[in-house]
């Protein structure tokens, strides 16, 4: 199977579409846009929601479950999200036989829908802060589908938030940030760049939209997750009110933030290699994978037991382990396995009975241990954590070589023509300069990277002064 | 709050509906027969997703997600099913801007856009059983919801699977059906009746429904969950084929089952009383909360951290416990609690502290215990595992007291004017007489309950030859 997969190095997109297709993570589905997440897939967005909903509960949010029809009415309420959101809308025209008097829309994202029930539910301070969060699905049409990246439909979770102070709103939207950092550093092993989004680039509605920006081997720029400051902006639109402490109306300080399905495209790309999937140990649904070697002369007895114990022991200690007993054989295990990126095989046979000792293979770099039976669970526990700090690290570094500056608009083309990759360049945050750099060069803005220094520059495009270096690339 | 509960036996849907919106389970959403799930109702359905969730891949299920939009063309193929599903079909006509070539629905169940994909999957012998679950939200248009009960829009699992022999697909279809009847009695506390269900009152493309059928205090029957033996139904519609181990080519066997939010409201009306909810221990999103009492005299840090030391115990064993340090009253306090059907509620005062003993006081049946405290995690285990068998007893004995024999079709609409309650009545099995019965009583067949015994006697309607007592009753 393995044989056909096209080059990661030669072909990106084309090894992108194999490995998905090959390790059955996802299909296309038979609607325009539309995606099948098969059972890989889907474990690999299982682990993800484990681990985000404890942190989310921890940011103090509640899961709910906001309707999945909102009325077209709704949307109109906050004119820059209507105006943002109306091209990639799908419209419920007919229900049960009938013609609706209201069209609805599918869900593109909840803020109305739930801003109007938050309207209802705040009446004084006491109600605040209140934090909602859904686990849902949504759909915005997409005319150029990508699997992960680019689909009509996704899966997401999506965080509301509401505060008495506008302080409080930013720190909110500053922690769900943190967490998707922790999430993408620390366990999906993916390094980026964290930032505030241009005025162009921001959610249609957001006062403010940060972001974490990923590089992709290709020197594409993925957004991988975003969290908005929404102000007053729908406080005012929906009438979302409390009475402060003095008595006072006051409209509420929002914030929202998502993370989606998006980010399992960006595991893919980011670790994967010409033999498959790269699973990083925290995120792997399956960590570890014995594979019992039987030869003709082997005492197959022997083999099998040893093999059960050590899947007995590694499970007791929470790890992800599985046995493979079917009667493939082993290079047809070993294949597959490396396809489907599960971080550590352990391989047991004849020699490994007799010698007391078992051999164990690293994924990603194919590093190879003799592992004493007795040390099994410490060394194993041991080489998925180095797994696991080497992929972030080789991930950092591909991003740091992979980032230039462009002190003119010129050299911004040369990179995007050769090597694309982040960019970072002066720009006087003017609207009409971004759009034209956009137009030449493909090339946008991703962020203002945090804590970029002040600096006196000169706008790539105009040559007026400009204060930072924004960073630039080209988007998926 | 709770003073303006209606008496359950005075009105019980306003009762439910007072419920329902005092204890901010849910409420109706903008567009028609849609439902906003809030808080608390949703973590009572992580409750049941995470105890289906474990079991369901015990029966060998993998969870995956298919496409929400549904091309009308897929529905189709299989008569009877499209037949059963078109007056309930949200329909989504425009997308991104433009008129749709071919109207899609919003999915009202999945089985043709996964049998779609199952008959590229599956080729040989070798790829089955397979087994695919999902976690979804599906439209059914609603003319007349009620919350939980019936929405336009709802959330469940649907579990799907195909077998190379009949009787593999009948073991999985039971599987299924005895998972739901599990969770039914032994964590929602819930009795109700199994059995199958009739050729009209099946599920649209099915060869054999089953169900679970549950009393309803007000002696309505609720559907609570179905399991569907698909036969080679849809396998023929979608050329869902495998080749044996003979070689030959042929269709395979499937089954399809779910469990809804529609359980939720089952929890609610079953158990709920004058004060409110009343939640069963293994399900009860929280198990215990304990109250500090601070009077004036009371040494108020003593009090604190001995509720403090409990909170710890009973966290420690994976007890869901909460504590309240709020400045409510404790009367404030014990009302809010019992409206959200918290089983157990801890008292902990200066008495208390004093004595070494606290109080401790059952949610359904108001009775309360001294427990000295050596013995606290002892005592609430016990007490809590009591609770739990002791709900489902009563729902077990309050289905008795009314399931009713009519042995004439007079008694069984006498029945239907005063209590009505299950009814169990011979019927010849005709579908005229079927409707008849319901046109004339409202009663409709709910299913021929497993293990019947199968004797002679006449169809309540026309007289002519019966074989079984089929169970009748009004359904939600």
């Amino acid at each position: 199977m393995t044989a056909h997969l096209t080059k990661k190095s030669e072909d990106i997109s084309g090894w992108y579409n194999d490995v998905i297709q090959f390790a059955k993570l996802a299909e296309h589905g038979p609607s325009k846009g539309s995606m099948i997440i098969r059972p890989l897939g889907y474990s690999i967005w299982e682990s993800i929601q484990k681990i985000l909903d404890v942190k989310i509960k921890d940011l103090g949010a509640q899961n709910a479950y906001f309707p999945l029809l909102i009325p077209y009415s709704f949307l109109e309420k906050e004119k820059s999200h209507v105006k943002g959101f109306s091209p990639e809308l799908a419209v419920v025209t007919h229900g049960g036989g009938e013609k609706l008097v209201e069209p609805l829309v599918v869900r593109p994202t909840s803020e109305t829908i739930m801003y109007d029930a938050f309207s209802r539910w705040i009446q004084s301070f006491r109600d605040l802060p209140l934090v909602i969060n859904q686990w849902n699905n949504v759909v915005r049409w997409e005319k150029r589908p990508y699997l992960f990246m680019r689909t009509t439909e996704f899966l997401w979770q999506e965080g509301h938030s509401a505060h008495e102070t506008a302080d409080e709103a930013q720190k909110m939207q500053k922690d769900a940030l943190d967490m998707y950092l922790d999430t993408y550093q620390n366990y999906l092993g993916i390094y980026g760049i964290a930032g505030k989004k241009s005025e162009s680039e921001k959610f249609a509605g957001a006062q403010e939209t940060f972001t974490y920006e990923i590089l992709m081997p290709d020197g594409k720029a993925l957004q991988g997750c975003t969290s908005h400051d929404l102000g007053q902006n729908f406080s005012k639109a929906f009438k979302v009110e409390f009475q402060d402490k003095s008595g006072k109306m006051q409209n509420v300080n929002q914030t929202s933030w998502g993370f989606t399905t998006r980010s399992i495209g960006a595991l893919v790309l980011a670790h994967g290699d010409d033999n498959g999937l790269v699973l990083p140990p925290r995120i792997a649904p399956t960590q570890i994978v014995i594979i019992p070697i039987l030869g003709k002369s082997t005492d197959e007895r022997e083999v099998k037991s040893l093999s059960e114990k050590d899947y007995t022991l590694l499970k007791s200690k929470d790890l992800r382990v599985e046995i493979d007993n079917s009667d493939q054989s082993p290079g047809f295990k070993f294949n597959h396995y490396e396809l489907e990126g599960v971080p550590l095989r352990i391989e047991i046979g004849a020699m490994e009975v007799k010698m007391e000792k078992i051999r164990a293979v690293r994924r990603d770099n194919k590093e190879s241990f003799e592992i004493p039976l007795e040390r099994l669970l410490s060394e194993v526990e041991k080489i998925l954590k180095r797994m696991q700090s080497d992929l972030f690290e080789k991930s950092r570094e591909f991003t740091h070589e992979n980032t230039h500056q462009a002190e003119s608009l010129e050299e911004l083309k040369r990179i995007m023509d050769t090597s694309r990759g982040f960019i970072e360049a002066f720009w006087c945050e003017d609207q009409k300069c971004e759009e034209k750099i956009k137009e030449e060069t493909k090339a946008t803005t991703r962020c203002l990277p945090f804590n970029s220094p002040k600096v006196e520059g000169k706008c790539i495009y105009c040559g007026k002064k400009a204060q930072y270096r924004w960073l630039f690339a080209q988007s998926y």
